[in-house]
């Protein structure tokens, strides 16, 4: 099968690689629908992480599966499903806690690649949620996104307690973000404040549900939430980068006692005093989107929530390299790739 | 009167100062009847912090009101009250959701200056609470530990969100910690761990509700909390000392989903990755004791709780400079301070 590996910075191909087979009896194959590129691809494809020999790529998907080892019990070939960047057995305390992400047996669906027309998907009856019946195309951008940024997205929104009639600041305009907007929305936020200077993506934050723009950053940014906030802040921030001044930019804008859900993978050391002066809530981490899958695939399948919208660019697997180099020059905010 | 100040590292002094007097119309005068040392007086004392120029030291109090304002209400000449370490208004948006520390109008107490035989307290009706009537000596150590350590202790409890049958682990056997260990066993906690190799307090803890304690810090803590919970980490951490050290501690020894409660003033840059990885709730800050006052007034009243018994040192004012020794060499836990 074709499938894309990392070499060094900025240096993906598209190679061939082994047809992944059975290994546990507890994997799945699925045949690859769509996958995409994530905001996190783009730390190792930069260089920021380390990426040591040629490396799979790709963490996000949906597909057809194709076969099931003897014990799997509630997956069958045929079905469309969705999973999450993390395996899981979704029977663990951990998992019925809903962190799923840190299950006990989880598997980093990343050390895989599911840039690629098949994948082998471990712990197939704890990760995968098939979808009621096999979707129409125009649905399938959705169900993809519902497999890492809008669940993640959504995480943010909940561990920020985003309630009916918050005050919520979101930083970064990424599709992480946006879909963090659109969580909020769906919560009941009352205002939704989002930090950008991009007008593309103002206008799909928008859409989602933003009702203000803010495109300074850091101090003034703050300073604008706060003045909308009667001086005290917002009642929640989505942090959705992962550095410093980000993570200091929701934090700043938030009313002591109040929630920030952080989703962006932290790649900063945080001055400790700030946190603890801020009185803040911090929650987060890797989205359990496994918690929030089946309440997704239902609010796609409705048509509640179009969380496709983020993807605005659409390349074959083929173009892989052309999807990455788009989003590391912020010329698309996120970009599926199709599969014959 | 006189009124301790620190001049610089370890040289703190009993001096004369002014008498204090109304300034504002919401003041309150009150005479000490006793007051103590804080472990975060230690971080100026010590020079970890900056002191510029001689400074009034001691935010713990409970007193006689002398006098009041003429905007004061509730609070009456004659009254025992007890207030925190920040005076809040007790009336805005900040304060009412609970968080009067961080008080739109608050002011710190530290700068005023406690260890001293009279202060002027602002915001007296906001800030001071009063006893049901004057007590008794034997009571006033336990109505001063509410002034700040007991209320931090239970604040560090409340954060953790510690719940009946909670497993919680307590880095810090310092005074907050080990009231965190009473307010933990309060709130129904079925195990409590400490981090203590300091026989007097490890015994203290014990008195206070630790089911086990731990000598060993660090990677060796986590490893041996995680033994006692099938490896999935305590259900809770109370984190009161304030390092990266603490802090690493607190987080490694919770499990997924789980919660940390943090009120050592955080004096460190904390790794991002290592909070985001861990999947933990943090929250913490400077304790807004105001907000459990008239329960600790009431439990300490009725005998249900004794949090005076972390006083184990008992020195005149004069002997000030003593006090405060004996706590940087950890000989005392804590120093109450007696006024004649």
């Amino acid at each position: 099968m074709k499938g894309a590996m990392l070499h060094g910075p900025r240096d993906i191909r598209l190679e061939d690689r082994p047809d992944p087979v059975i290994v546990e009896p507890t994997d799945a194959i699925i045949r690859l629908s769509a996958t995409c590129v994530c905001g996190s691809d783009l730390w190792p494809y930069r260089g920021i992480e380390n990426v040591t020999g040629p490396a799979p790529m790709g963490h996000e998907y949906v597909g057809i599966v194709e076969e099931v080892g003897s014990a799997v019990t509630s997956i069958r070939p045929g079905q469309f499903v969705i999973g999450s960047f993390f395996a899981s057995d979704n029977t663990c305390e951990i998992c019925r806690a809903g962190y799923q992400t840190s299950c006990v047996h989880r598997q980093p669906i990343g050390a895989i690649g599911t840039q690629a027309e098949y994948a082998r998907i471990p712990l197939a009856d704890g990760t995968l949620v098939a979808t009621p019946e096999v979707p129409s195309a125009d649905l399938i951008p959705s169900f993809l996104a519902a497999s890492d940024v809008l669940g993640t997205g959504w995480f943010g929104a909940v561990a920020a307690e985003v309630k009916s009639g918050s005050t919520v600041a979101v930083v970064g305009d990424g599709a992480v973000g946006l879909l963090g907007v659109l969580a909020a929305a769906h919560f009941g936020a009352e205002r939704i404040v989002i930090s950008s200077r991009h007008p593309a993506r103002q206008q799909l934050a928008r859409e989602f549900g933003a009702t203000d723009v803010i495109e300074a950053r850091g101090d003034e940014f703050i300073a604008q939430v706060r003045d909308m906030t009667r001086g005290l802040g917002a009642d929640c921030a989505i942090e959705a980068v992962g550095t410093r001044e980000s993570m200091l930019q929701a934090i700043g804008s938030v009313r002591p006692g109040g929630h920030v859900g952080y989703v962006g993978v932290t790649h900063a050391e945080l001055p400790g005093d700030r946190l603890f002066f801020s009185h803040t809530h911090l929650h987060g981490g890797p989205a359990p989107v496994r918690r929030f899958l089946p309440e997704l695939i239902d609010l796609i399948s409705n048509g509640t929530i179009d969380p496709g919208k983020v993807f605005d660019l659409t390349v074959p697997l083929d173009h892989v390299a052309d999807g990455y180099r788009a989003m590391d020059e912020r010329r698309a905010i996120k970009t599926l790739l199709t599969l014959n």
